[in-house]
């Protein structure tokens, strides 16, 4: 089953809150329901956000007034605005959102302005959310396969929150490298870090792992040191939410202690991400925005309070892992190495290349 | 209100377990009950642990129906190995227990064996027991004063487990740095790492700085690292359960990684403790037992499940710090600077004389 999918003129996803006691698909009717689904985090993972919001972009479209296009133009314009607003730090989020919006323009550019050929844009979107989604699952598997090359046989990985079938349409990012290591019968082994504050590794990547019987033990965020220092892991995996140009990373909360450590204990530390979580345009990791989310998620777990009630909170949802920490960004497009400013670049053209081939080739 | 003390003939101390939400009073009226309260948590904290096993001691003594110094030697010996058993990491257990013991064997190797004399020994050792417990609260207090000297003005701490009074008799060890610099008006302000998974931070150094009326923020551990490369943190301080000879630290699961992050970002990192939480016997911080805890530590809060059914779970409950990360260990004999097999030797010689002089005087 996909994490995020389009049935009924509705976009329907499994609401990720309730994992792993309830398994529940939720329906979003629209627009700004899709993004309360992206803000209140039915649904995380930066591709699957992506794919999320390419749906909302569908949806747009369907419940559009609009009897011409130029009056189409304008609500998708104004859908992109309220779901590119519903969390700061993923890129891939504008990253659907403006390849939708580009697709509708260069058709718009093409037609003449009348009620059928709004229709025809209407299908158009639609179309090609699906053909994201689908191409969400292609370009997982082949980055698990990619990263799979670079883990030893009976290697320890390290993973840090979700980055699998839940955070993605399908397979995964760095959980991917995972299915495809298991796949190929490498007898690896996982530590989850449970990942704080929103538990993404004990709720989710647990469930995951256990679902399809890769060996694992969930451990502690703080646990990690431990392990890398006594011997214990052999190479660390993470996805990411965005990828500055210098290859610094954007990833969940903690990511960046566990690269520092890993370097100080010589362990590869690997981030898996497709060529759309990076940014071309940022020079740097200092440039992107980090989200600052709301104190009950460190105060409380279940609505239950875990610390004196009123006291002051910090959480940050991100943290920048500067590139000097990571020794590659494992994408569809195969490894990218340092100098990551050039191989970054290259793999970015690779992948645009890629999705025009495959856009022309479904025309 | 000290965190244990003796009434009654009995051992009692508050049950940090149910803190913030309720402050109750546990009693515990045998040497196994004191050893389960040890065990289970009631108490933590290298020091309160000790104050606790010296108790345990003084009750053992009491509640030994021997009639001859002899007899009441051999109950204490069993006592100890009781108390000793019941947490492996923590040196001021078996610190406190010896020093009890070795004190019994001392008056009894000068005194006749008669009942009366089984009598006076038991006095004494709760008289050294309460010594120990009030030298505890002194020593963190010269402690505390002799941290505040390296910590600047209008300066942020992060601190990680609990270190304070609870962890103490009073006032604490890392935390009683703290508060020495909040007695002395120096516009600190503290970043409190949760400490997964028994969130010590989150619910005993939070309610004891909230109630002393420090300037904090609760942080998920996750995001020590993001504020340290921000520079958001100016000193790193935490405590240790065990010292090793080379200066090499045991502390609290996740010390290492926040050792690691800040000495990689310029922050100094001072270890505070008590010279009996030096091990001079120990030469290195690997031959240090790591306890490891149950899986429902890291599965569970406070009974409700955040991880699946049967989750596979790996708990240790310390981890080792090496030295190298360590700038300065705090002791109440003044900072001990590296080469640390030097400065802890010199410093705990000191300790102990102070101890022998301060009994002298008692007599």
């Amino acid at each position: 089953m996909r994490t995020v999918f389009w049935q009924d003129g509705q976009v329907k996803m499994i609401d990720q809150r309730l994992l792993p006691g309830e398994e529940v698909i939720a329906s979003f009717p629209t627009v700004p329901e899709v993004a309360r689904s992206i803000n209140e985090m039915y649904v995380r993972g930066a591709p699957a956000i992506g794919a999320t919001a390419a749906y909302g972009m569908a949806l747009a479209a369907r419940l559009s007034q609009a009897e011409n296009v130029d009056a189409l133009l304008d609500d998708l314009r104004r859908a992109k605005d309220t779901l590119d607003a519903a969390r700061p730090t993923a890129v891939n989020l504008s990253w659907a959102t403006t390849r939708l919006l580009t697709l509708a323009e260069e058709i718009a550019a093409a037609a003449p302005s009348s009620p059928a050929s709004a229709d025809n844009l209407r299908q158009a979107l639609l179309d090609e959310a699906e053909a994201l989604a689908d191409e969400d699952v292609r370009i997982n598997r082949r980055m698990g396969f990619n990263g799979a090359e670079v883990v030893p046989e009976g290697a320890n990985l390290l993973h840090h929150c979700n980055t699998g079938s839940l955070a993605t349409v399908d397979f995964g990012t760095a959980l991917g490298v995972i299915y495809a290591c298991h796949e190929q019968g490498k007898n690896i082994h996982v530590w989850v870090d449970e990942t704080r504050p929103r538990l993404q590794g004990a709720r989710l990547t647990a469930w995951e792992l256990m679902r399809a019987e890769v060996p694992m033990h969930l451990i502690a965020d703080n646990a990690a040191g431990h392990l890398m220092r006594t011997g214990q892991v052999d190479v660390v995996v993470f996805g990411a939410d965005r990828v500055a140009a210098n290859g610094d990373v954007a990833n969940k909360i903690g990511t960046y202690k566990v690269a520092v450590v890993a370097r100080e204990n010589g362990i590869p530390v690997y981030c898996v991400a497709p060529t759309s979580t990076v940014d071309l345009d940022l020079p740097d990791g200092d440039h992107i925005p980090i989200e600052e989310r709301g104190p009950e998620e460190v105060a409380e777990i279940g609505a239950r309070a875990i610390a004196p009630t009123d006291v002051p909170v910090y959480n940050p949802a991100f943290d920048i892992t500067p590139f000097r920490y990571i020794t590659g960004i494992v994408t569809e497009e195969g490894i990218c190495y340092p100098p990551f400013d050039q191989s970054l670049r290259a793999a970015v053209q690779r992948g645009r290349a890629a999705i025009e081939a495959e856009r022309s080739e479904r025309k």
